[in-house]
């Protein structure tokens, strides 16, 4: 049998009772890290568990899934996921290959962003299409996200943007010459994000496009959701441009029309309390009519 | 403390261990029953928490809400809701009054239905804005759900609808007499509601209206999701139409645009394997581009 575990979004004691038993009985547990993270590392996971925890890189989700399939077809492994199994990320070719060589396996949901995020008290149906934010280069800088996000805020739902992150990435040259060097891993914060998103309302504005949001369109950056330390700042682009939230992981939300109970739970994570509703009413009578 | 609980989606043991351990810190518990449920009854959760439960109804959580932050000022205080705290419905409210009074809140995610879906392989962040499908009654037949999902199909995603569910209902005559006498619990299946979408499509023909979805969209109906027996069935809306999933909560995913490892996946539950290919391409072609 082969169980999918979702271990939700703080630590090593978010996972469900029922996960819990299924690791425990397992022989084999592996982790996959690298398109999420916990606040705690892989040993906190193996002394709550009482087993050792083999770290799935990229190379082994991708291509060794082969070994993990074999063991699963013998015996009980568990494959740990950060957040629901099937959340952020799909783990959609993993379950097509056991169900192909005719392997059991059974799903234990946990919290993912995509829920948990309801904790800044916008409600999780007025969110349209999520949107990844990736990290731009010297070279690639890709708006497409911001198209999405247009696509919802002409509907007036809100968009959760995920942040990118770069977990042992290579470097051309490292990666030309086959060396098994690492970068050291990145995390998109919602500084940079907010960054990336002012840039681009500069170049539409310039070529004198219609903007979908501007530097005070009402949006809210969060850190380590599920965490002891979690933040959250709800703000305009151009404050959380300003707002240091801290560690990994981060998320912003792009607000689209708001509820009077909406905008109750937002102000109590607000950067400027003071200015709030006025910053609404600017934004609102930009866009929405 | 004010303890916020998701309970997820299964039974007993689908609370989080972080979860578990503030429950039976809490020396007052409190399950709210009314806009969702498990596959289990209080008596069960009881059993397992080693403490009383109290049932919330919709009175309570509306209006008698001053009675549990009264406790929470003094004592710990669990919240139980299924699914997440902010899944499918929303307690900002509990939460707004909790800050007003100076009340410590804490929010212990969980799955919920808005994520576990994912368990059909269609993938979370190709999906627009979240429907709810009402029951019909003689007098009152909205259509506004089906609007809701023309906008999604049209940008391509796909849309999760969440189906109405009775509970604790008065008839109009025991509520203007005052009588505390319930209507028994009703939950709308996806028979139900493709039913409902199939008389919106006849009528939107007659009208010679340009149709979002027809008999034969490919629809993904599922049942008790995150329990031992959950049922996922994929097939058109008609085939949905005759597939009785058994017995509650139900869901009912309307596709949009599919990637092929979505279509895969969802062969695993097709209703008729044999022709799924052909019904996705004839779906395809009438709608999108």
């Amino acid at each position: 049998m082969l169980y999918l575990v979702g271990l939700g979004l703080g630590d090593a004691q978010d996972i469900s009772v029922k996960g819990l038993q299924a690791v425990r009985r397992c022989s084999r547990v592996y982790l996959e890290a690298y398109t999420s993270m916990l606040t705690v590392g892989k040993e906190a996971l193996e002394e709550f568990y009482g087993c050792e925890v083999i770290i799935a890189e990229r190379e082994i989700v991708e291509q060794e899934t082969d070994d993990i399939l074999r063991e699963a077809a013998v015996a009980d492994v568990a494959f740990l996921v950060v957040g629901d199994p099937f959340g952020a990320t799909t783990h959609s070719d993993l379950v097509l290959r056991a169900v192909k060589a005719g392997i059991q396996y059974h799903i234990i949901h946990n919290a993912s962003i995509l829920n948990a995020v309801g904790c800044c008290g916008l409600q999780l149906y007025n969110y349209g299409e999520t949107v990844s934010i990736v990290f731009w280069t010297e070279t690639w800088k890709p708006e497409s996200f911001y198209d999405k996000i247009e696509r919802n805020r002409r509907t007036g739902v809100h968009t959760l943007c995920l942040l990118d992150l770069k977990v042992k990435e290579q470097s051309l040259e490292n990666l030309m010459r086959g060396r098994k060097i690492y970068e050291p891993p990145r995390y998109m914060s919602v500084m940079q994000a907010a960054e990336q998103l002012l840039h681009i309302i500069d170049n539409r504005r310039k070529r004198e496009e219609e903007l979908a949001m501007t530097e005070d369109t009402i949006c809210v950056g969060l850190a380590r959701v599920g965490a002891k330390d979690q933040k959250i700042a709800a703000g305009t682009l151009r404050q959380l441009a300003g707002q240091d939230l801290g560690d990994p992981l981060h998320s912003l939300i792009i607000t689209g029309r708001m509820h009077p109970v909406e905008i109750d739970m937002l102000k109590l994570f607000a950067v400027d309390d003071s200015s709030f509703d006025k910053l609404i009413i600017v934004d609102g009578s930009s866009y929405f009519s």
